[in-house]
């Protein structure tokens, strides 16, 4: 029903007859002359239907925004004057001969064009409407162009696609499973997964290799701008490689991706440990296009009259960092309020702050509420430390350490953007030397990714003290954004004991709900590690998108109303009988 | 962590140092030398060690069955006579020089090369053990391979691959759903798709023009051996494409992937009605590697004084066929009773049958129990017209035309395996021009396809006289395996209106269940079409499997003991509480 797509014309067909197929974009009525856009996947092309093709021509004047018709015609060039350099087929126009409609459409709950002037809930309820608009097209090619080139990358390097269940057991990611019941095993549900991670691990347990899969995963979790119930994930798994061999072939697919599809070459990311990345940045996933950073002054501070400052600064917990802005001292005040504000969502009692109008005055060019407490010592020598100039603006965060690294690491984000200060497109580097386990809310321990992670150290030596060690995992982290994680996985049962020994998993508890995988090292498992990248967020970031729902063809959203085709459904009494389900009364 | 694969060395090695990794397949100790058959996924490799070398020696001596291990050495041609001409590698091997016990293994549950002599069970409970059968690691390589012929084709036709969700509402396909209850919406639940049917057809709606997926579908059915719970789809849907075009492009998809894969030309691919395909074969997914076809003889028998075949043959209901069996004379009467049996599964009430031991002789020369009731004549008259020759047999079904094609059909089937009657190795073809409609057990009519699907007439005559009317659909066959079938989509909301009214469901339930299809058919829906394969069972058929267990790397089984990864689980009280739920006392 088409010899082109409409988007594909070119000067180069000038000449042709040419048949064309889509929807009407725009119809406008000009000097007695017929002018229809006409609009496919691959774009819009102009088409005039002249009054003296009679049938055709009352057919055209007939139409109206999205029919769906068929035409033939001439391609021909546009009048001089009349070329539009900003459409790719700008320079040429069709001359329609024979028109028809294949499908009518009534008026559209929005037009393409206005999409903004209606709200995001209109848009969702009619998802296939707005899909239609060049823009989301435009990602959802994208993804899928961005798939076939990470598919194409692995199986060249000998990654084989096996599909893993989507009815499992639970998983032992921690999040909340999806629960489905089963009719044939009366009062057993299986669970959605999480992530493949049991299933590949026993993949590599049976050699084959390597292995990836674009698997869909799943989390009972409420929404957000940037998480759906269930998301996307670029899963891989070697066997017989280390860490170094994991990252590398994983950062070349990713620098090959962004060559290929944006031209861009990421370099070789750097690396950078756990420990440092905190310390600089307050974060785990450091935005290094942001050149600032948190400056610990603790020993500065720590025999100063201000208990605000002293008491964090001899803490063995606490923590006192400074965060310079270049050029800072312009904030207003009621900035500066906005930012103690934002700072307070993460726990930080205030956000002290030091202008520097004059340096060669001393402390005298300094403008701040807690000089005075500091002394004027103290207060400079904190400046030069930051290498602070005149103009600039120092903050302060002193409270416990994960209080002050949340704090000021997101003010920095904050700060980084308000001020336009980011000094370059793409910062992707590596996170690795993670601690092995962090506290849990009740004091004892929990790990950091998941309890099939390799320790750096020897099971006798993770036992007798857990805490402060490494794990062999790595992060891949794009402009703060982290876009995947992984690690060399326990290949040894004496290890996996070790470790659920620490986290307080009884030999019980292990057997029950990780037993099939205790039993398959066992049996000979290799050597193995892996990775897995958020495919929403990779293409979200390629794409600039800053939300999942302009990346994703039907997203679910906060309302069941909104995208009817997700909205869950009512179920009968007897599809419950069948399960052997009784529904409580609403308390 | 390896230089080579295993399966990869060959003479032109011969010289090397290499290093390999893998599984210790096979130990042996021969003439004061250790032998150990190192295996990985692509295949194995001899690996001898001296007691020359004294430390590998005594660690290669002491390694035993699925040890995983490293090892360095260099390759070198067989002794002379002790080249393996049936191994890949069973030229050389490798001289052994360091050896690494990466992990112990346990005795395994059972030895590879030994699965035959363990139950499924044993096997299933130990399924990474099971994997690492070379015989299970080629299909599921195999497997990865047939996606990625089949995306990078898609692909290069310009088919998007697009993601539908999984948690979506009930879908019209008729089986029962796998339900999900939802935490955000007390009292509803989500269900699992049976196919991406509906959001395939809104992205048609939304200009998309070629979409494809890899898609899991899933249905709450008993297990069988063809059959899985979840299934694997590979879901194609086109706009502006009739079912030429559709036909067209998805057969050079198939016939490209015999080809490239078993080297295969599989030619055109015939076309036949299915009212024919019936009517030859009593099947709408004839085996035509199998030359046998049902006869119908009914106006030969209408006359004759033998109720049995007088009262179907004048039933407009009724069939009366023959089968002839060539070569069929030799069956013994035991095997005829088997038969007789068989087809009374599918409700035959019994298996008349002629042997045609001397035609010359004429009516003396057929051996049959009703020769004497359909009389001499008459039985000749069949003889001829099914072209019965000596050494013949010719079966017989009489009853509703249902019934007779279903047990003739399966004889048909049977007969033709029993007596290896096949005359190629694939037989490809499409079955078209289906009815719209069949009756449903209450008398009514219900979609043969699904509601969907295009009628070949326009929406009056629909409505006039739907019985018999055909649709626009189509079903590729291979070997007797419905591989993929799909049809022109309806775009035309009146007909999609008349469809249902003919299927008995009021406005109402059309707007409650597909409300929100009818409701983007309104707004400039375009012609639209599309196929589903069974990805699952093109697998099988490609790699001459008989149960789908043997190509997805983790099957569900009728035993929720049988595969501890895929059992469901019992959930916690507090998990219920939490989803409002309370499990029914069994009663």
């Amino acid at each position: 029903m088409r010899s082109h797509y409409c988007g594909d014309l070119r000067k180069e067909h000038i000449g042709q007859d040419i048949t064309l197929s889509g929807w009407v974009h725009r119809r406008r009525d000009h000097g007695g002359v017929i002018f229809l856009d006409v609009r496919d996947r691959e774009g819009i092309t102009q088409v005039v239907f002249d009054p003296d093709r009679e049938a055709s021509f009352a057919l055209a004047d007939s139409v109206r925004n999205e029919y769906v018709i068929e035409l033939k015609g001439l391609v021909r060039a546009r009048p001089e004057g009349t070329e539009n350099s900003e459409m790719p087929t700008g320079a040429i126009e069709v001359l329609g001969k024979e028109l028809v409609i294949l499908n009518k459409s009534d008026t559209p709950p929005f037009q393409l064009d206005d999409h903004q002037q209606v709200g995001e809930d209109v848009r969702l309820r009619n998802r296939f409407i707005d899909l239609r608009r060049p823009e989301i097209q435009r990602k959802l090619r994208f993804r899928s162009k961005i798939t076939h080139y990470i598919r194409n990358y692995l199986e060249e390097n000998g990654f084989l696609d096996i599909e893993t269940p989507i009815l499992t057991r639970a998983t032992p990611e921690g999040a909340r499973d999806y629960l489905v019941p089963s009719r044939t095993h009366e009062g057993h549900f299986f669970a959605l997964p999480q992530s493949p991670q049991l299933f590949k691990q026993l993949l590599m347990v049976s050699g084959f290799d390597r292995y990836y899969q674009i698997a869909k995963c799943f989390r009972d979790e409420d929404l957000r701008a940037d998480r759906q119930p269930e998301f996307t994930q670029i899963d891989i798994e070697t066997s017989f490689m280390d860490e170094e061999g994991i990252m590398g072939i994983t950062e070349q697919m990713i620098r090959g991706l962004f060559l290929e599809q944006l031209n861009v070459d990421l370099g070789d990311f750097p690396r950078m440990p756990y420990s440092e990345a905190m310390q600089r940045y307050g974060s785990d996933k450091p935005d290094l296009r942001n050149p600032m950073e948190l400056v610990d002054v603790a020993d500065l501070v720590a025999g100063v009259d201000f208990k605000v400052f002293a008491a964090p600064a001899t803490d063995p917990k606490g923590r006192v960092a400074a965060l310079k802005v270049p050029g800072g001292a312009e904030l207003t005040r009621k900035l500066i309020d906005d930012y103690t504000k934002f700072v307070s969502i993460y726990g930080a009692k205030g956000l002290a702050w030091i202008k520097v109008n004059a340096l060669e005055n001393g402390a005298e060019g300094l403008q701040s509420p807690i000089v005075k407490f500091l002394g004027e010592d103290v207060a400079l020598q904190i400046m030069q430390r930051v290498g602070a100039q005149n103009g600039d603006l120092v903050f302060f965060g002193a409270d416990k350490a994960k209080v002050v690294n949340e704090a000021l690491g997101a003010l920095r984000i904050k700060v980084g953007e308000d001020l336009n200060l980011l000094t370059q497109e793409w910062a992707p580097l590596w996170v690795v030397d993670f601690p092995m386990f962090e506290e849990d809310n009740n004091g004892g321990l929990t790990a950091l990714h998941h309890p099939f992670t390799a320790p750096s150290c020897s099971p006798d030596e993770l036992i007798e003290a857990p805490e402060g060690k490494l794990s062999r995992a790595y992060d891949m982290v794009l402009n703060g954004t982290e876009l995947g994680g992984g690690s060399v996985r326990i290949h040894d049962q004496v290890m996996q004991r070790a470790v659920f020994k620490v986290l307080g998993i009884s030999d019980e508890e292990a057997e029950e709900k990780f037993g099939f995988l205790l039993n398959a090292l066992r049996y000979g498992a290799p050597p193995h590690g892996g990775l897995a990248f958020g495919l929403d967020r990779l293409v979200m970031l390629m794409t600039g998108s800053a939300s999942i729902r302009e990346v994703i063809a039907f997203p679910k959203t906060q309302s069941a109303a909104c995208l009817l085709t997700d909205a869950p459904g009512e179920v009968s009494a007897a599809q419950l009988r069948e399960l052997n389900i009784k529904l409580r009364k609403t308390p």
